[in-house]
C-alpha cells in the first residue's frame, strides 16, 4: 500500500488563473491598481478551479497538545495554559474563538494531548496522543507511532474541511514550550543556528531567550542523526506541529487552499513542502509575526505575507485576521463593473 | 464671527485610552501579542471615549472634481473618467461601492464638478462648484470662493456622518489629474522637490512621469509666491482635495475618528495637519500606497499605515480594505475574557 504522503498535491488549475487575471485587466480601475488583491484573487481562482472565487466558508482547526521540552523552563508561561486554553476556545473567550465568530467560521478545536488534562468538552476534539511529547533536549519528542497519530489528526480535520464544503483551511496552534520546537525544527530544516531562530515566545526576557538557545542547541546535538524530514519531525516537533505539518499536505492532496498563520504554522509548512514540494502553491501565507525566527522561515518559503501588524499570539489568530482581505479580494474580483458594463473610457 | 477653522479639534480621552490598555493586559493572550490591533483598539477608545469602541458604522465619503492641469496631459486616462465614474459610484460597480456594500458602510458621492458632467444622479450629491479647477501650470486651481465652497463641501459631509452616528469617517477621492494636484502641494508643503513626489498615477510611463515632474516644477514656480497653507491648497489643490482638508479639520473637530486612504487623501491629511496640528492624533492611516510620493508624505506625518498592499486605486478603497482590521481589534478588545474570566493562568 501506497503511504498517503506519497500520493502527489493537485494541480493548481492555470486555465482559471488566466481567466481571472484577464477579467481583472477588464475592471474599471487603472490595471494593477488593487495590488496584491488582484495577485490574491487570480490565486485562489487557480486554486479553486473557477473564475471567480470565493472566501465564505472557512474552517479553522486550532490544535494544542503540551512539550516535554518545557520541563527546561523555556516559556514566560506555565504548562497549565495549553489545558486551560482548550476551556477558553470552546467557551468563546480566546482570540480565535473570538475571531472565527466575528468571520462567521467553523472553529475546530483538536486535543491532542495535555498535561493539565481537562477531560471531554464541548466543542474540543479529543484526540490525545499523550499527555505531553517527551523532552527532546535528551529523548525524541514522539514515538513513531505518535508522529503517526498526529499527522493523522491533521489529515482527518481537513477530510472535515473538506466535507463541510470549506472553500479555505486555516491552522492555528495552542502548546506552551512549542516556539522552543519550532525553531528547533526549523533549525534542523534550515541549517541554521538556535540564536537566529529563537526568540521570546510567549514573554521571555534576554536571559529566557539566552537558555532557550541552549536548550536547542543541546537538542540539535542530541538528534544530529536525524537526517530525513520525517525524523527531525519526530525528534524535534510537538503534536500540534506534527497534525499541521498533516494537514497541510493533505489540504494540497484534495485541492483546498491554505492560509498559513505565524512563526509554528509556517515552521509547519516549511516541513510540509520539504516532504512534498508541490504543496507550496497551496498556501498562502498571513502574516509577519513579531517572533523572531518568523523572517527566517518566511524566506526560506520564499513568502511574503499580507500583513505585518507585529502579533505573536499564535492559535490562528493572524491567518483569521487575514481572511477579510481574501474575502474582499474575491468579492472585489467578482462584483466590480467592467468598463464595458459601466461606460467608462479606458486608458 | 470667528473662521470655522479656527475652532480647536476635540481633546482624545486619555483616561478612556488607560482604561481600554489596563483591559487589554487582562485578556488571554500573552501581553502585547496581538501587535498593533491592541494599539488601535487603545486609540479607538481614546478617540471614541469608550472603553470598548465599535466602528460598526462606517461613514465612506467620495469627493470626485476635475482638475484643470490635466489638459497638460499628466494622466493615462481621459478626463471625461472622472464624470463617468460618478455613475459607477452611483450603479455599485466601482470598486469602493463593493467595498462599502461588503462593510455595510455608507457611501456618501458628492460631485464637485466634472468636465464631463453626467447631470443629476440617484445616489451621489450634486454640489458642483465650477466643471474643473484651473490649469495650475499657470494660473491658480481655484478662486477664493471655490476653495471656501469646496472645504465647505467636506465639513457637510462629516456633519452627514456624525448625524448618522458613524463611529468612524473615511474620505476618497476621484479626478483625473489629481495625482498632479497632490504631488504638486505636497512639495509646496514640504519644500520637496517633484521628482520625489511625482509617480505614475493611474499608469503613466518613464517619459509619462518626467514630463508631470516639469509641469508640477513650472506650477511650482508659478506659485512660489503662495506662502500659508491655505493659499498653497488654493494655488494647487483641486476640489477633491480641499474637500478631504475640511472634512478631516472637521472630523477631529466633532471628535470623530478618521481613516486616511492613500497618496491623494494623506496630502489633504498632510495640508489639514498643517493647518489645525491638533487634528492629528484624529487620523489612523490605512495603507501605504504604492504611488511613488506616498511614502515621504506619511514620514513628514508620522504616520505608519496598517496594510502594505502594493494598492493605488484611490477612491478610499484601501481604507476601505482596512476596515475590518478595525472592527477585529474592536471586537478582540470587546469580547475576549480575561485570565480570571477564562480560569487561564498568567505569567
Amino acid at each position: 500500500m501506497k503511504h498517503w504522503m506519497s500520493v502527489p498535491s493537485r494541480v493548481p488549475d492555470h486555465a482559471a488563473a488566466a481567466a481571472a487575471a484577464e477579467r481583472q485587466d477588464t475592471l474599471t480601475k487603472p490595471p494593477g491598481s488593487l495590488g496584491r488583491l488582484e495577485a490574491l484573487a487570480i490565486q485562489l481562482a487557480s486554486l479553486q478551479s473557477r473564475k471567480r472565487p470565493r472566501v465564505d466558508k472557512v474552517h479553522i482547526a486550532v490544535f494544542a497538545g503540551d512539550h516535554g521540552v518545557a520541563a527546561e523552563g523555556i516559556s514566560a508561561f506555565p504548562q497549565a495554559v495549553t489545558g486551560e486554553m482548550l476551556r477558553n476556545f470552546a467557551s468563546g473567550g480566546a482570540a480565535i474563538a473570538v475571531l472565527a465568530r466575528e468571520l462567521g467560521a467553523n472553529l475546530d478545536v483538536v486535543n491532542l494531548g495535555t498535561v493539565n488534562d481537562p477531560g471531554e468538552i464541548e466543542g474540543v476534539r479529543r484526540e490525545v496522543i499523550a499527555s505531553s511529547t517527551a523532552n527532546f533536549r535528551h529523548v525524541p519528542a514522539m514515538a513513531d507511532d505518535e508522529l503517526d497519530a498526529a499527522l493523522n489528526a491533521g489529515v482527518r480535520s481537513v477530510a472535515r474541511a473538506s466535507a463541510d464544503g470549506a472553500e479555505l483551511f486555516i491552522g492555528g496552534d495552542m502548546g506552551i514550550g512549542n516556539t522552543t520546537a519550532a525553531s528547533a525544527l526549523a533549525c534542523a530544516l534550515l541549517g541554521e543556528k538556535p540564536e537566529i531562530l529563537a526568540g521570546p515566545g510567549t514573554g521571555l526576557d534576554k536571559q529566557g531567550v539566552a537558555h532557550k538557545v541552549v536548550v536547542i542547541g543541546d537538542a540539535l546535538r542530541t538528534h544530529a542523526g536525524a537526517d530525513s524530514v520525517r525524523e527531525k519531525l519526530r525528534c524535534l516537533g510537538g503534536f500540534e506541529i506534527a497534525a499541521l505539518v498533516g494537514a497541510y499536505v493533505a489540504a494540497a492532496q484534495c485541492g483546498m487552499p491554505v492560509l498559513v498563520d505565524g512563526f509554528i504554522t509556517s515552521t509547519a509548512a516549511l516541513a510540509a513542502v520539504a516532504m512534498r514540494p508541490d504543496a507550496r502553491p497551496w498556501m498562502i501565507f498571513a502574516h509577519r509575526s513579531h517572533e523572531r525566527g518568523h523572517g527566517r522561515v518566511l524566506d526560506a518559503l520564499q513568502a511574503e505575507p499580507l500583513l505585518d501588524l507585529h502579533m505573536r499570539l499564535g492559535e490562528a489568530s493572524g491567518a483569521a485576521v487575514a481572511v477579510p482581505l481574501l474575502r474582499m479580494a474575491c468579492t472585489l474580483h467578482g462584483s466590480m463593473a467592467t468598463f464595458a458594463e459601466a461606460g467608462v473610457s479606458e486608458a
